[in-house]
């Protein structure tokens, strides 16, 4: 194989063969192709894009790099939720066990936090002995058994996917929209899917904060899903403020199990019940979206996708009177309130500034080998549009030390702005839904 | 230094500073900045380009990276030509020795041939004996003392550019025009050079066939010595057709050294005059242009040419007796007339086929470790637009054995067409002159 050769060709707009695809993937993984030869190519690939026949075959080889979960016949239908990341995202935690509850099976693979986004196995670690290293072969059987497993990527599981992703962000082709189709979808097409919902984040603490760009994600993604078997969704979501209250790996767990029994704060529990029911139509558990949402909303006041909570948290090692007492998860030496400045209207809460203080006060990471301390963050009830008088409290700081929660006090300090008038541009919770029929739909 | 956020920025079509130029150069040439990284900034910059300020950067920096040739006050003042490279082009082995024997000194740092082009080390090489590994401190010693010195690049000057070659020839950015310029600009500009003249070959058999690109890079390098005070002009020269008769190492050497004698087919001392009349006006030798070419003419008319090739050969270790003795240079064993097969007009004799066809017959190389047969290749007497009788011999091949007459008679079957009518379309010998003045002129 003369990689030079297929370089040039996509440097000039041109296409790889499906054949070229996977031998150049599979050498690459098997360390024969060397990075620097892969990381041209992958730039290339960052300007000139690749064409569908192209998408399909990366993904495949990515795919095909490992193993897959399979399940028997009698399992129910399979369904996740991919979200592309942002502050105060906790609804993974709330829909494993919730969609689980509700009759369809997740197996569910997530990743750690980075930057100024959480990540869900780092939320699930902040349970006392949560346990997210499943093999393939235990996340299996789990899900057969209870209807959820929540885990991490594996060796299993696309080793090919690690390798290009560790290049990628060394290399500045992280955002590129191709790469980042085929990286989340082989991962998903590994999972043995029924169905997959996508949460495109949008707004300023969104990974692409750009509409347009979350949208052409979303649909190479669904149209990939489709040719590949795995019927596919996208929810555009809000990203311009934190969603619920919590941010903050322990907090957020504390505030999803909290939501588990119907008690999430409004923007959250609304986030959430969009994204089930979605979930649900997705794995064809009902066709009808009025009774898929009337289905959700009865498992968490039943008590059921508590329970479902109880069973995951105990299968994989984790303390399952945390759902009922949150005192179980860490917590921050000290606390703080933050009160505004004046009165008025609240006008923005920025969820970067907000996700960089966590990392500065230990509980986030800038390179995927930092360790975390899970019991650092914010509980903002402020939120955009709020009145609020002068010295009101609308946030609580949780830090380890004082350092801690001088960082905290000056980010909050530059994040939440007060005005007179209620702000203009807050971005509807769910501003479009996206299929692969036609433009996305608009505000529901 | 987070060169992930270099790469972000220029890939985002932002621009480096000098000192960030610096850095990543320094660090790449000391093994700090991976190779994968390198050549994901390349590959950005081959899609971005580089303003003017960030190419004078990198070139500073890729010049900083090792030595430079330095001459005293008394040295004549220097001049160099470059060409970007094409088959049968043996100006280089005319031009130093015939500028030097007009009173300019040139201090020629060359390259080896690569693909379908030749390289001029390689033509020297085929004289037994003769040395192009010479230190910078040989190379002045032997320009102060006889006027020129032709070598290799050592590992003294340009380290970073070697490195930066090499990864650029794996990862397919040798062709972007920033990256030539500062490449070539670098080398030229650690010669101490008091001017510069460059032939950018046109047409089928040159690097940059496209006309655009052509002059793009001329003006770029132009600009460049500009700024960093080496004066630069260019000529742009045909290369639809082989330069000269002989293709292959030893027969251009052969070819060229008849030339110093005055007896270089017409192109071939067309343009040997062109450039050197060029190079003469460069080094300030004389400002008029008519004086320049009387002083070549006279150089190779009165012996001067061929003596000073005889003391360049013989201070670098060659057999100077080669200038009157063609056949102490190596003999292909096997030699064979090729004859049209009807009568008319050439129509093309094919550049790159005939460099293709010199590299298959062992007298070229693909990847530059290795060996080459210096005897074999053509001598093609048969010029486009030349009246042709059917069975007439137009060329002569030069082979190893069987398989590599045949290789030489398959590729001049491909290569040289003959038609009814005169070809319309055979470019200008020397088809533009270009300075940093205005646009290029026309053909002269």
């Amino acid at each position: 194989m003369l990689v030079p050769g297929l370089i040039e060709r996509k440097r000039a707009g041109g296409h790889l063969a499906p054949d070229e695809w996977r031998a150049v993937i599979t050498s690459y993984t098997a360390d024969g192709v060397p990075d620097y030869q892969m990381a041209a190519l992958l730039m290339a690939v960052a300007f000139v894009g690749l064409d569908d026949a192209e998408l399909d075959a990366l993904t495949d080889a990515m795919l095909g790099s490992g193993a897959r979960l399979a399940f028997g016949d009698g399992t129910p239908p399979r369904v996740d939720k991919h979200s592309t990341g942002g502050v105060g995202d906790k609804t993974s935690l709330l829909l494993a066990p919730l969609v689980a509850s509700c009759g369809a099976a997740v197996p569910m693979i997530s990743g750690r936090g980075l930057g100024h986004t959480g990540g869900t196995l780092d939320k699930l670690e902040a349970i006392p002995g949560f346990r997210t290293a499943l093999s393939l072969a235990e996340a299996r059987r789990q899900v057969e058994r209870i209807g959820c497993a929540m885990l991490g990527q594996t060796a299993e599981i696309v080793p090919a996917d690690r390798k290009l992703y560790a290049l990628r962000n060394a290399t500045a082709t992280i955002d590129s929209v191709p790469l980042i189709a085929a990286s989340i979808m082989s991962k998903k097409l590994a999972e043995g899917l029924s169905g997959l919902v996508l949460d495109i984040k949008r707004g300023s603490g969104a990974f692409l904060p750009d509409l347009a760009q979350g949208l052409f994600l979303a649909r190479t993604m669904i149209a990939l899903g489709a040719r590949r078997g795995c019927p596919t969704v996208a929810l555009c979501t809000a990203m311009d403020r934190p969603l619920g209250h919590a941010c903050g790996n322990a907090l957020e767990t504390e505030e999803a199990l909290v939501g588990l029994k119907g008690e999430a704060p409004p923007d959250l529990q609304a986030v959430t019940l969009a994204l089930g029911v979605e979930m649900l139509l997705a794995a064809g558990v009902t066709d009808d979206r009025a009774a898929a949402r009337a289905r959700l909303e009865a498992a968490l006041r039943s008590g059921a996708a508590a329970d479902k909570a109880r069973a995951l948290i105990e299968a994989q090692g984790g303390n399952p009177a945390v759902v009922d007492d949150p005192a179980v998860l860490p917590q921050a030496p000290r606390t703080e309130p933050w009160r505004v400045p004046r009165a008025g209207f609240v006008q923005r809460v920025e969820p970067r500034a907000i996700g960089g203080a966590i990392v500065a006060m230990g509980g986030g990471r800038i390179t995927l080998d930092q360790e975390i301390d899970p019991a650092v963050g914010f509980v903002i009830t402020g939120k955009p549009g709020d009145r609020v008088e002068r010295g009101q409290a609308v946030a609580t700081i949780h830090g380890r030390d004082d350092a801690g929660l001088a960082i905290g006090r000056a980010a909050l300090d530059g994040a939440i702005t007060v005005g007179d008038e209620p702000p203009a541009d807050v971005l509807p919770l769910v501003p479009h839904r996206v299929t692969g029929e036609g433009p996305g739909e608009g505000p529901s």
